[in-house]
């Protein structure tokens, strides 16, 4: 069979490609430089702050900023090539939108938190390039929800609208409200699902049983997918914890993270196995909930959580993202008509949220006793009292699923246009429509 | 073809989940805190001990636990996918042993080493991270000789006595007989492969050439299994490194470990390629034996074994390594009614145990010519000479080897009980049994 | 199908493996010892520095040595397992020639550069193994043109040689000419893809259409390709800031390597669909043109190249490299004898001389002002001005293509003695001829 792309988005797609890469090369000469701790000045900086070379921040957090850099190309790419015939497009299509991202993310999040008012240019480091894979999850997530459906134009589309609405929803939670999100529980999963959600709904398809028979593993694939499932697992310490505080922040973020993610997994196989009619493992829950307690654990990450704590968390966590997959996503196609591929509902909105509140309930309980004078003040970084911290914690919650279901169902109606080249619902879920796949003899 | 999973383990696997996953929170809320550099005290107890953030031990340790991490889970988790029908159970359980592992390995060596007697309370930091994912590794490489032959009800029951018969191990190693063991070949190694073995002896099942047809691999379910001998061989060096003492131990611990496997790649591919009866290589032998000569450097990694000594060490273990492969796996089957699915006694046991020897030997040649003053008191921390010393270290290995067997055999005895919901000889090395596998059309 | 090793090679190559490894064991006896920071001197000899544990080399550059080593086994490994029936001798091969090229590379390139006159010896640490996995990394590239056309001990003196050709090469570039080449544009990239092409001149095989059949990719093992694909990708910066100068120089490098492979993936994709008939993109591409953004950064990584200047060329790379998989690599085949069948020519030789040239126009406008006294001083560590210095980057250039092609030919040569086992036109591309591939039932 031979099918020929939309002469469409034939053009549109390499042109949109080209027109945006120029746009960031001119937006970066204009705006981008290196900062003190990049540029070739470092030693008169070094010497003027009686800095040592290792203080330079590239030794605190560059091995995070690797460690999260596999979780957004390798960790999310493989996650979602679990489908028989769509693994070109998950892997694919997750790296083009990534690699656009990022470019775009360290403009948006540069003007708002990196300028120098002196000269007027965002002065980039290693935490920046941290941030901007961290922007760029929320979109990649939100592809997980239309995983499938949509073509890379539109992907691109959604990544532009995603990544300016992060930036400005970050802003708001991180600079306005003050509220701490270290591992992005709800700046990242909660925005990112929220926002893929409402662009499934949006770009509801009555007709997607017609390629029902594509929408589903085979044995390999599902292998395929557990070599995102595990690095995202593995890394996770590295995500909560990259941008933290240097010292215990950044220590006491991977311990917690590392904690949770351990709970998760028993309850995870517990729930599969008991629900499931056969008491037989289901691969799609230990595919993605198991990293449910590294989503709800980010926004206390850092803070007093305490070892059983994250524990707790991570054994709720597991224990809701695996009843969602087996009860929530059948009810949110059926009933409120969002068709949610990769099941993001349960492993990053929903856990988002519940991280959110995790959040707000021990930033509201957090003491100087428990802190130390010192260590309160480091972390909380505001004057606040910690229950007026607690009610910042749950706004920046709110904001972050506004921003997420407005974005989404905005960014929806844009992608519903009939000029972006999407297949029709037959050819869903198959490679063969934006991939040349070639004519195979049964090799095994 | 459907089975149904025996309706004993159906509702056992979950009880055990839960009930042990429950037992661990309670017990870390009883015993489990933050250490001081994890701890949000950290600032004042810096500033009182003259540190800088960066003399955190999470920037000596942290990339080298994410690498010990790696290998943990993916690095073990694919190395036994080999298997054509079994690697859902490959990756699936090594996720789930490993998850509860290191939860109740961080309590048992917590007892053990990081007790605070002021309040009673463990404080855990990065290290007892690594050293929890030390201690799961010995229970995964058990987990080798019984792949595709246990249930998962079995393999919990075989983690929570592979961990605390390690920790006890261990402490008698470590801190009674104050033996070294950086990399682990006696603790680890030659204890989880001896543990291994006397279950799978103790659980001999004779029909199991009924399943003969399942005990092999297909070409990508070997492909999928050099993922997982990349990642140990690649990260191996961290594993040897990770807990040894800062600067030149961490440094020189990587050095050997890094020689030690270069040299073992060779004698692995001229071994494998001269023994076959077609002169063609072995994916079998390039999976396994390439990685001996990481455990059999791990002893002695931290020691001045020089670099033409790693060199020596990895040559010969390479070489033992595929010969008992050839040789020794099908002789433990024969005569010794040992079936050893993945090969752990030549990939695990026979290394570790000579790794024990070669630390042995290194030990008590050690000088202070060679050392210097300081270097030698660093590194064997106690008032030893040297050849007292080697006897110390010769008595850790039988310590390990005396606790694999007997241990693996009183496990065993009870994983024999007829309660766990084992499958049947003709059902072994296939997931279909504990896994939802679905009904697949033939896409490659 | 059964066949039999040709009894040369079933001889010769265990003879070669067991010979060479012997004398790399003789050479680093007498040779080969610690520096003084992987010494267990290092206690005596940091305090008469006044260093801390943290001034230890291994801190700076032990987490970069890893994503480094991770880029040589499973970058390069998978990256060519993209032939349906040729997974085991990309992977496996690539493992064996690397890890005999690291040991051969550290002796040769300790020689040239880490040789103590005092006591002849050479010292080795943490940098010298990141500088054997780049010196191996030109042979890889190498064996990417003749992938699946040569027999394992080709592969062997391939790598002997190359090795050998490299650390002379590196030796003129760096410390007779005083060039920079931070990520090895030049002294890796250009050496080994003209190193390969050349080989590959030489090894001619006018039938080579006779497997034509066996020549291409299936599905999954384009995905598996990916895996080498994106791992190479995200460590590239890791690559490209490995041996850089402390500080600064490491957190510049990253950035601009960062940046430069996220613009190249744009275009990539831009131009592989634009291109193509059916407007579809093509795995070819995307497994290996997203990659020469990082591939011309290589030399000007560390100087101020500014954020835009790495997207420029990234920009430039990606569209170049991928009109060259469509237009040159066909060209190369048909007119010049070139058979290259990863394609070497697009994703290493071209990118790495054009690395090259925008290495010596950057340091020949280099100026004070940009860097700043010290920073000038710091990273051309000469007395020369901008120009001349960019004159000598030229000559590099010059150099390191002399030697890939003048050396290609003359192994070429060698390897084309009937004395090496290599397969007939027909079994090309087949893992059979060297590996034990077991007879399979078809499950997928």
């Amino acid at each position: 069979m031979v099918w020929t792309l939309n002469s469409n988005i034939r053009l549109s797609f390499p042109a949109v490609c080209f027109v945006w890469q120029i746009a960031m090369i001119i937006l970066f000469g204009v705006f981008v430089r290196y900062n003190p701790e990049s540029d070739a000045h470092w030693p008169e900086y070094r010497r003027m702050k009686n800095f040592t070379d290792l203080e330079n921040d590239f030794y605190f957090r560059y091995p995070s900023f690797q460690d999260v850099h596999v979780m957004i190309f390798v960790g999310f790419g493989f996650l979602m090539t679990f489908l028989k015939r769509y693994s070109f497009g998950a892997v694919g299509f997750n790296f083009l939108i990534a690699a656009f991202g990022i470019q775009w993310a360290l403009l948006m999040q540069g003007w708002f938190h990196s300028l120098d008012y002196n000269d007027g240019k965002i002065k980039i480091g290693v935490e920046n390039l941290i941030n901007a894979d961290f922007c760029v999850a929320g979109c990649l997530i939100a592809y997980g929800a239309v995983l499938g459906k949509v073509s890379p134009v539109q992907l691109l589309v959604l990544t532009l609208f995603g990544v300016t609405l992060f930036a400005v929803e970050e802003f708001i939670i991180i600079s306005v409200l003050h509220a701490k999100d270290a591992g992005g529980s709800m700046v990242i999963h909660a925005f990112g699902g929220y926002y893929g959600l409402s662009i499934s709904w949006v770009l509801y398809r009555p007709n997607l049983g017609k390629s029902k028979h594509m929408n589903g593993s085979v044995y390999h694939s599902d292998v395929f997918a557990m070599i995102g499932t595990l690095f995202l697992w593995m890394f996770w310490p590295s995500f909560n914890s990259a941008i933290c505080n240097h010292g215990d922040g950044q220590h006491r973020a991977a311990i917690n993270t590392y904690l949770s993610l351990a709970s998760t997994v028993l309850t995870t196989y517990a729930i599969s196995s008991l629900w499931e009619k056969t008491g037989k493992l289901d691969m799609v829950h230990i595919q993605n909930s198991t990293l449910a307690g590294g989503v709800a654990v980010g926004t206390a990450a850092e803070f007093m959580l305490m070892p059983y704590g994250s524990l707790i968390v991570g054994f709720f966590c597991g224990l809701i993202s695996t009843l969602g997959y087996i009860y929530f996503t059948p009810f949110l196609e059926k009933h409120l008509k969002i068709q949610d591929t990769c099941g993001i509902h349960n492993l990053h909105a929903l856990p988002g949220a519940l991280g959110g509140v995790v959040g707000a309930i021990t930033a509201a309980a957090a003491s100087t006793t428990v802190y130390g004078e010192e260590g309160f003040r480091g972390i909380f970084d505001f004057n606040r009292v910690a229950p007026v911290q607690g009610g910042y914690q749950a706004a920046a919650l709110c904001v972050a699923i506004v921003f997420g279901i407005g974005g989404g169902i905005f960014v929806g109606c844009i992608l519903k246009l009939p000029i972006w080249g999407d297949v029709a619902d037959e050819n869903c879920f198959d490679d063969e429509f934006y991939w040349e796949v070639r004519v195979e003899l049964i090799y095994i």
